[in-house]
């Protein structure tokens, strides 16, 4: 441990200033020497969800039974919505609670074709995450094939070039659909740049913020987003595979149909009528019931962000992933990583990529004997999430250390190549 | 109460003979006095869900973090769906545990009518649940409206004919898609003579059986039905809005092609390819992460209703609703409301429908009043659903008797005819 200039003391030190540390103590952590760096993929979970959980199985269910329906569950998907619309910059009326990322996807990339009708070009990148992209080539099979997905490459590995991207728009353009921060590689868009480029040739904007929302400020009316979507369980730790949400703009929503015609988005469903009617505003991108359990375990693990403040988790954030790729250079790089992730942080995420031949192995002997979880990604990149609302700096010293621990003790040697299904 | 030939004894003496009558047990009825008649809507909390999903939240998700992927998430859309495969007469490997209804419907329909080609007509009823036409809707609406769909009416408002169906189905149709238990009525079809008519015609039968499921004998196998829907809420107890499956059969899986590519469809999901494959079987159907805490909750209903017997639950809900219409007819005939629901219990579901001009006031007057629960559809049908894992014959004897009460001293006058949202 000699070898480092930041020690262990400043990192606690670090902590023992950081104004958000008290909100650590929010969450159920039962095991305080885990280290767990994964919250960009499963957020950790609220003691404040944990208790509304309770209640809502016993007493919203159990004993509301059906009037739990009237008595908010109906409401759930935009009473949700509104609070997620606080965290992505929309003014009310625009944002639901709704389905999957993938749904939601498909759901918005066909109303926004459509209502492109002559345009046969959609543009996305190749650091998108392959969901979104399958999501896109599969509206382009149903559709005919006659639009073509154009992926704008990522020459250094780890972003995008505002150039690469400016030439792959044109006037044949339909949409541009891009994840605001890369999975892999944590690289950050110029989102509103990149959404006046796509509108100046008349191209529709669809962010993805799955890797943003929670952890740095998102501003989709201001950036004059056209839609976009999200995920709630990772950075806003909605729990396990909690649902995920939409947003249409404003002056959108009259204009577009979603191709899911569904009874949560007919203008009166306790009509039963027999047509299908939409309804008038974002609700009509509804489809059917809600998974009310893992709905409100998103709403508790909502109003803590907010709580926390966006801006204020962007500041903690910047600097816990500076000081990790501090300690990267110091420690890491020396032993054969490289660095995965754009060093300019107003071009990166919440999670820094760190690489190695041997990353599959590493990963793994980090979780099997060091008592850390990352998570890898292939083909070799392991991936460090920091989540300011509860990752600490002592903890991010001690994940370093327990790194270089694993290769001086060529630890992960006990480990094979064979790939596991989640890791 | 002198005008029953029907007894409260005689009541308790049917429950005291009920086999299934310990499962009753098995789920939280904070309230004895309180008659639920709205399981076909909502099905009670079994007190197992509610120490699975304490378990879930904090031992899962709390403790083992993104490890509980591996450690069965991963696995729950189809080790579910096989539970719910023996409900349904499905041999392993045609259902899962997948998103909502209606976005199931819309994948199923979408396959369907690609594997359909030149054929433009879908063949469903009027009797069925408006989602489900909604989506057929919007499936045409998005195939640019080369198709057409039939609804077969139900002459007497309560059931379709066999022969009215017959003549609806022709050489030109691509799919008859239909509710095996109507929402409404109660109607329940003969689904081995429809599928075999269906395909007499070269057309696909798709059965939605929502309504149906965990109350009553489903075979899709043996019926050789070519592709179904179902909710878990109902019957199945699954909690509010929890997770819906579908079934394609076997033979059909590699031939059809889900119109929403998702990652968990994706032939290999973490290899991170950037081009869709899709999965081999029935899982090309999944598109992205599963809600988990609400998917839990289905696990343990299920587990619950493989135990008691779809046989015997069955033999319990036709003795109830026969008894019920007996008490219907003594009691409730002679105040004005007439029978919405079939007499016949081998085309019957699980519930009974009662017709009333007043039947919105009434059924508020019970609900508010009374302790008991309906439902109620518009334009005036209260529909008494009975769950046999947990009804009791007092239960419906009782609601009888407040439904008397209500007319009697004429409750239902202090409600107005106004709708709320969910009644």
């Amino acid at each position: 441990m000699s070898t480092y200039s930041l020690t262990y003391d400043e990192a606690l030190a670090l902590d023992a200033a950081d104004e958000l540390a008290p909100f650590r103590r929010l969450f159920v952590i039962p095991d305080d020497d885990l280290i767990y760096l994964d919250g960009n993929s499963l957020g950790r979970l609220p003691q404040a969800t944990a208790d509304r959980l309770q209640q809502a199985v016993v007493e919203d269910w159990g004993r509301g039974l059906i009037r739990g329906w009237n008595a908010g569950w109906f409401q759930s998907p935009s009473r949700i919505g509104e609070k997620i619309a606080r965290l992505v910059g929309a003014a009310p009326g625009q944002v639901l609670l709704s389905d999957t990322t993938s749904n939601n996807l498909f759901k918005l990339v066909m109303a926004a074709l459509a209502a492109r009708p002559g345009r046969t070009k959609i543009v996305s990148d190749e650091l998108n995450f392959p969901s979104d992209l399958y999501i896109l080539q599969g509206c382009i099979h149903l559709l005919g094939g006659v639009h073509q997905l154009e992926l704008v490459p990522a020459r250094d590995g780890i972003s995008v070039s505002p150039e690469d991207l400016a030439s792959a728009i044109d006037e044949d353009t339909a949409l541009v659909s891009l994840s605001h921060v890369a999975f892999k590689t944590g690289f950050l868009y110029d989102a509103p740049s990149v959404t006046e480029q796509a509108h100046r040739l008349g191209a529709l904007m669809l962010w993805d913020v799955c890797h943003s929302v929670g952890a740095l400020p998102i501003a989709l009316d201001a950036w004059n987003a056209d839609l976009a979507v999200g995920c709630t369980y990772k950075y806003l730790n909605g729990g396990p595979g909690s649902p995920a949400f939409l947003y249409v703009r404003q002056d959108l929503q009259g204009g577009l149909l979603s191709p899911l015609w569904g009874w949560f988005g007919q203008r009166s469903p306790f009509a039963f009528e027999l047509d299908y009617a939409p309804a008038p505003g974002v609700g009509r991108f509804l489809a059917s019931s809600p998974p009310i359990l893992s709905s409100l375990a998103v709403e508790c693990a909502v109003d803590l962000t907010l709580q926390a403040g966006i801006q204020r988790l962007r500041l903690k954030s910047i600097s816990q992933t500076s000081y990790l790729i501090e300690l990267f250079d110091q420690v890491l790089a020396p032993l054969g990583f490289t660095l995965g992730t754009p060093r300019d942080p107003v071009r990166r995420g919440s999670h820094v990529s760190i690489r190695h031949p041997d990353g599959y192995r590493i990963n793994r002997a980090l979780i099997e004997e060091m008592r850390v979880i990352p998570d890898f990604r292939e083909p070799d990149n392991i991936r460090l999430g920091l989540a300011p609302l509860y990752t600490t700096y002592a903890e991010i010293w001690q994940g370093v250390e327990r790194i270089r621990r694993v290769m001086a003790e060529k630890r992960y040697l006990n480990y094979t190549t064979h790939r596991l299904a989640v890791t």
